[in-house]
């Protein structure tokens, strides 16, 4: 684009602007209060922000924090000390006991296709992984679709075998969650499945829509099978998938070997990390922003959920820095063992229900620091028919795409108290080329994006605030 | 995100899905022919598109490809090879006289703060710059943040200086293409007015948002000023330009030391690229989608713009694959030299015009190849109503953001036959990132943004095809 365009670039800045007024003010003359908030609200986080730079230290400082890891109490050092810096009415530590699960030495792994013709393949254990023998698992390979095929195929077939899941991210879906839901069951209960057909081993097609070298671990059970039945499982990499399948093709005797060493240990205490600024009207009524403190161990967490935890502890920054005094107790909770287990939103809910608080409101962000869409809400069809009336005040900044749909995990368990709960959706395009990978990294977020999915979530945290969370208020 | 928000994101998917289709078919229990055509389109792009793997050869093989270039004329041939293969009805070259300037040995920079004591800070020419004289240009430097401010300045301040314009892009705007026209004054006249006032040469932040070591080059015009008093200007990277800034707040004497070696050539004769299939009904009808072959010599120009190219062809192999036939003339056309001169835009629509040519709409994609947003359409109010109508059916792929306004530099000359102007909309905040830079790059573009933005374009030219480009029709 040369400055050329830029004209009529200008020019449709000035229709765009005046199309975009007439969105929130078709029968007033001047913005309305609502509207002069948020942009208050945009311009604070876009010109001081300082989520861009907690989430360089969170990432680059200590980086990949898994439930019970070094990292993972460094992170809860870490973001303390920031929401301490705040100047918020109370801070504090919510103990939880998390499951700890450690990688050990890097996996490898290699498939021959005769003796001495050997190729190696990126893959990495999924989490929850029991390790191969010491010596590895060498073993010819089924390449499966589904895990209905095993049935299909049979114990004659698979016992001795590895099995090789290999069923790809859809890529005419357009909302890629929706495609990552479509495949997950091979990696969450692939090894479980396998074991009863006689597999020694498994190996999952990562859940990435790209096609590159980085294997994307992420969360597997072996349900409540024997200890002794259970078999090791792994990702490979997208394109050390369609290498493996190919060799396969060609060479169906074609073997794989690999090596993992990872190990489970017993139950760790870690803690969800709370920063609270106190209602000034209706202080009993609560309402929580969040995102997982925890991450998994490879690369450095920065999109999951490192994002989603810095742009929590910015809306109460923002929203403090331009003197907003909320009616209702606003709460950044950062959310320990999301991703193995839930414990700290399972504490988080039960604590709250014992001291008999009452949670009107959740919004979490945990689907990448990228540009915001919109948000989905869990709640009555009634009320989001209220709630999405305020979708044309966020159609300035792009993220006006207000749907009925799920939240967030750690929200979730809130649900049963009653609270409306809510998700940011950021464009959902890159997101699996980064999940659960090396590959998620902080140079990989965008200053910009991340600001804007703050500044949308403190902008509705505001609303909630003023016109609560429910259509009775 | 762990497998356990996945429940809620099917959830969220259903009633997602519902609402979705709700949007377009409100009176219909089932899809309108519209729906399905467009559903068809997108499985296609997302499935086969080649625009990908065109875009790798052009930025990867090819590279930069600045007018009157070897590689503007690779360019050239590569395009109309792939054109050839999807057996158009017809692809031709349509030649047009453009500028050639060289960049030279690349440019070096550093400020003094004393003698001997020296810090190198990234510079690069702007396009059109003179040299400066072979020894190069040190000079004390005067800092500004707007053309204006010179005249308060003064002769007696800026002659023989270096003057420094360093107004930034203003992080407060949402979309970015705003924030650069208030900026980009500064590159395009800067030179030209700090010569009245006696100044040496000129450095200018470049226009981008995020702070990094890349200086963004890109057009500038010394107008019809004398020969011997045009000075050399430079953009300095945004890191370079608060160093230099900083520096200058401390030792207001700094002297600035830059050499540039660009040259400007005799005008030579480069092409237009265009494919064509034939309508069926009203062949005399021609709609154009396109987006521009050169790009500047920095980088590989990917986004800016190998992105519109490859996603013009991939329009019209989209529509081939899918079988359809349209009932009027479709026209890939990739322009020559949008950067530094708009010859080809302007040729294409001079030739149309002598030709009689009537051309109904004119498509450009030249924002970059990100996640696509919407369109912006140059027509009547009355007109743009009614295509407004057509975004609902953009609503299953996030783009359905339709506005009246700009529409893009190169269909900007084919307004006055009438004909309906619009430009694809992708998301803007990382755009600048890129723009005009080394930081434009193959790698910073991802697959499946980039082919949303290609079936989007194909959706709205069936829709343009199908009902025609104007209300009257």
């Amino acid at each position: 684009m040369s400055d050329l365009l830029n004209k009529h670039v200008l020019l449709a800045m000035i229709f765009s602007v005046g199309f975009t007024f007439s969105a929130w003010s078709q029968t007033d003359e001047t913005p309305s209060r609502d509207a002069l908030m948020l942009e208050s609200i945009y311009k604070e986080t876009l010109s001081n922000a300082k989520a861009y730079d907690w989430l360089r230290f969170l990432s680059l400082q200590i980086g990949g924090r898994l439930s019970g890891s070094v990292e993972a109490e460094q992170a809860i050092e870490y973001t303390k000390t920031i929401l301490n810096d705040l100047g918020l009415d109370r801070v504090y530590l919510q103990p939880v006991m998390v499951p700890k699960w450690v990688r050990g030495a890097p996996e490898y792994a290699y498939y021959e296709t005769a003796p001495g013709l050997s190729t190696t393949v990126p893959i990495t254990a999924l989490g929850g992984s029991v390790a191969t023998p010491s010596m590895g698992i060498k073993a010819k390979v089924v390449e499966v679709k589904s895990i209905e095929q095993l049935e299909k195929l049979g114990r004659r077939t698979i016992e001795g075998k590895i099995v090789f899941f290999n069923r790809p991210m859809d890529p005419q879906i357009i909302q890629t969650f929706q495609a990552y839901g479509g495949c997950v069951d091979q990696r969450y209960s692939g090894a479980l499945e396998a074991a009863k057909y006689g597999a020694v081993g498994v190996i999952v097609r990562s859940m990435n829509l790209r096609k590159d070298d980085f294997p994307h671990t992420g969360s597997m059970s072996y349900g409540d099978s024997p200890i002794n039945s259970r078999i090791p499982a792994a990702a490979i990499s997208t394109n050390g998938a369609d290498l493996l399948s190919a060799t396969l093709r060609l060479n169906t005797d074609t073997e794989f070997y690999f090596k993992q060493n990872c190990r489970a240990f017993p139950e760790v205490k870690s803690y969800n990390v709370i920063g609270e600024i106190r209602g000034t009207v209706y202080p009993e009524e609560i309402m929580v922003v969040g995102g997982h403190l925890d991450s998994w161990d490879l690369g450095d967490g920065a999109h999951d959920d490192g994002a989603g935890v810095v742009q929590s502890i910015e809306v109460l920054r923002t929203l403090k820095a331009i003197g907003y005094k909320p009616k209702r107790t606003m709460r950044a909770v950062l959310f320990m063992n999301e991703e193995n287990g839930l414990r700290g939103a399972r504490e988080y809910a039960s604590e709250a229900e014992s001291l008999g608080e009452k949670h009107i409101f959740a919004l979490e962000s945990d689907s990448g620091g990228f540009t915001p869409r919109g948000f989905q809400f869990d709640t009555s069809p009634e009320n989001f028919e209220r709630i999405h009336k305020w979708a044309a005040l966020f159609y300035p900044y792009f993220t006006d795409r207000f749907e009925l749909g799920g939240s967030g995990a750690d929200v979730g368990p809130l649900k049963s108290q009653g609270a409306v709960l809510a998700g940011l959706r950021p464009d959902s395009q890159r997101y699996f080329d980064h999940h659960h990978s090396d590959h998620d990294t902080f140079d990989q977020v965008n200053k910009r994006e991340l600001e804007l999915g703050a500044a949308a979530m403190a902008s509705l945290l505001y609303l909630m605030d003023t016109y609560g969370a429910e259509a009775s208020n």
